[in-house]
């Protein structure tokens, strides 16, 4: 890994042990230099599974496998290699995808449907895939319950490319007054935007609930988190979110929909849990040194403010500006303006770190600067905008996050090879 | 001006004089140091005028005023500043548009409504408007014919903003046998997407055409040039692209309708000219040390193939990849994906400087990288695709141009108030 981004947490949080889960990780020589990159997560027999991904046309064959295994809702285990995507490798690359959850099945004596397999890394190239077929049966033989030391944060560190440090996050959570934990670690860096970045994460309960429910839950908690962030706007041929209940914690009410109400405190931690995660992968953004929240209010339609959102979260010169701590809101002003949704620029109001900037189409009258460029000299910045087309409070809103852009985002990607 | 862009042409060419074109420029302060930002260009009467703008919802009062001026197809003069965009700057600003025509009309003796006027810098500030209104009298009174020896440079020169050079081209066009002039400035370097870029363009000719007419030939010549450029996908408030005939060259057969054939050859020269002071922009592109050429075939249908070929142009991470000198075609296969038109996959055949990379959805057997890795470590980078939705002689079609994205852009960006 390279220089540890400057808006890292301090350190991998301790995540809880998910009962049901055991992991495993090594180097089975797709990254040079042996490190990690083979990720298994074997699950106890029951598991069930949900999952969202990539909305890209040339998305890889990974992809497509965990889209048809997913039909039947059970899981025995994941698969995860990082340092090739195997994307656009035709049908050898989707062959591969079969070789490693055959292998894997059989040393687990389980359906390869059962097996959900992703792949993270180089577009274009053939996966080494003896390497990986080699290395899963003993791989798949140390496997380890959850609740060892250190075991997530290894299994986290596996699935990385550009990350500069492993992201996990955990929580407790009741249903019908019995505690379940969520526990969940993730990938990303670049090649990051909504549908879904490239990204992958992969979110465990001891919880017992069907798929039906689970996939309800995390589209819905993938809609604002996730699929709510963005570094460059490109996006992945690999983005994949699994949730995995294992249903072997301790025993709570049958669940049969996602709207009984004994899930709300469930929602509301898988949610923490999934926007941590998110956040953590904004947080290391290619060359981010900046946490950039954008609000948008007064739109026409939630889709509406989620587009203008997203259009200053993506706009290079915003982020720029953001870059060299400059109070440049004009730029804000610019990518408003193109993002196509109706506004009325007479009534936009734009706030930076709480300080209103503009009012009746210009700015405030006695704006002073000092204070805004204070605020965004920090490191965690604060976008408002009002745009005006309707009433607050009738109005669609948007919540967005992202970083700036920074000579390291270039340096990276002018290096290495994704 | 900076650090002159590696791609900028030799020399600034020579430009025809355009009969009933009289030009004046000069510093009236708003740019630091005395730097030239103000620019005249006045026009003999009986000139028409057509002109395309930005699509921006928040667009600036100078395109709002010249969207109204040109109900009457009539132009007598064009008042352009640079270093102040006037842009969200309220009635105050739509009120300095005001008072810039009518001084500009007052010492012409002409209708403020056939007065244009363009300004482009900083957004969000208020236009110092009396250093503007002191000087014009002065200008006005200093034009000089566009047969001048370097006037049209220095026009080119006062409009500018992070330009690394003034941008011009002239063709001589028939029409009917007889010979007319087409010369044209632009500016334009950051800011720049399609609809139309952060950038201003006059183009003058001394032939004798109706306001329909060169509104016709403008959009048409416009949709292949400055509506296929992007250098950063962000949109300028202020874009504006002005066509103006002075009909006071030599006489040719009159011309009522843009459909003339009489009209062909003129309408090739008004591409020439405005397709070189597009590729311009593309060269003076923020930071730009590549000039990238993008041809997409195969797609449903030519608006698909230009999202196709904008998604490539735009993608931060094919642009770091060119600038790399990096043959990472896999960020061209998810640059494809993510543009959400219809392609098929595994028909996707990827040139780079004209060597097939892929087929049947994969990297072409025997592929070899280092004649391609040569190409782009080139200045110049050809990019082809066929998506492979449809046969390539019934599909839908579209070329487009960018730069890459380098270290320059950011320190552009992160320094320079625009």
């Amino acid at each position: 890994m390279s220089k540890i981004s400057p808006l890292a947490p301090k350190r991998f949080p301790k995540l809880a042990a998910i009962e049901g889960v055991s992991l495993a990780s090594g180097a089975c020589g797709i990254k040079a230099g042996m490190r990690s990159d083979l990720m298994v997560a074997v699950l106890a027999p029951g598991s069930k599974v949900a999952g969202v991904f990539t909305k890209s046309l040339t998305a890889g064959p990974t992809v497509r496998w965990c889209r048809d295994a997913l039909s039947g809702g059970a899981i025995r285990a994941i698969v995860v290699n990082s340092g090739n995507a195997n994307v656009f490798t035709g049908k050898a690359g989707a062959g591969d995808v079969s070789a490693t959850a055959a292998m894997t099945a059989k040393v687990l004596d389980v359906k390869p449907s059962d097996i959900m397999v992703s792949a993270t890394g180089v577009i274009g190239e053939r996966l080494p895939i003896t390497k990986i077929t080699r290395a899963l049966p003993g791989l798949i033989g140390d496997v380890a319950a959850s609740s060892r030391a250190g075991i997530w944060k290894k299994a986290a560190e596996a699935i990385s490319t550009t990350d500069t440090y492993p992201k996990g996050a955990s929580a407790r959570a009741k249903i019908g007054g019995k505690s379940v934990n969520i526990s969940g670690i993730a990938k990303g860096s670049g090649m990051i935007a909504p549908n879904m970045a490239t990204m992958l994460a992969y979110v465990f309960t001891d919880a017992k609930l069907p798929a039906p429910v689970l996939q309800s839950l995390l589209r819905d908690s993938a809609e604002r988190s996730f699929n709510a962030i963005t570094v460059d706007s490109d996006t992945s041929t690999s983005d994949t979110v699994l949730l995995v209940a294992t249903g072997v914690g301790a025993a709570h009410k049958p669940i049969t929909k996602a709207s009984d109400p004994a899930l709300r405190d469930f929602k509301r931690k898988l949610d923490d849990v999934m926007l941590d995660l998110a956040h953590q992968i904004i947080r290391d953004g290619e060359g981010a040194t900046k946490f950039i929240t954008i609000d948008v209010t007064g739109a026409a339609s939630n889709r509406a403010a989620k587009v203008i959102a997203m259009s200053i979260a993506n706009s290079p010169l915003v982020k720029t500006a953001f870059a060299a701590g400059d109070a440049n809101w004009g730029r804000i002003v610019m990518a408003v303006g193109k993002a196509g949704e109706k506004i009325n620029a007479d009534k936009l109001a734009i706030r930076v770190g709480g300080i209103k900037i503009t009012e009746n189409g210009a700015a405030r009258k006695g704006y002073k600067e000092a204070p805004v460029t204070r605020h965004v000299k920090g490191k965690n910045i604060d976008v408002s905008v009002n745009v005006g087309a309707k009433p607050v409070k009738q109005s669609g809103t948007a919540r967005v996050w992202t970083c700036d852009l920074t000579h390291g985002y270039i340096s990276i990607n002018a290096d290495y090879r994704s």
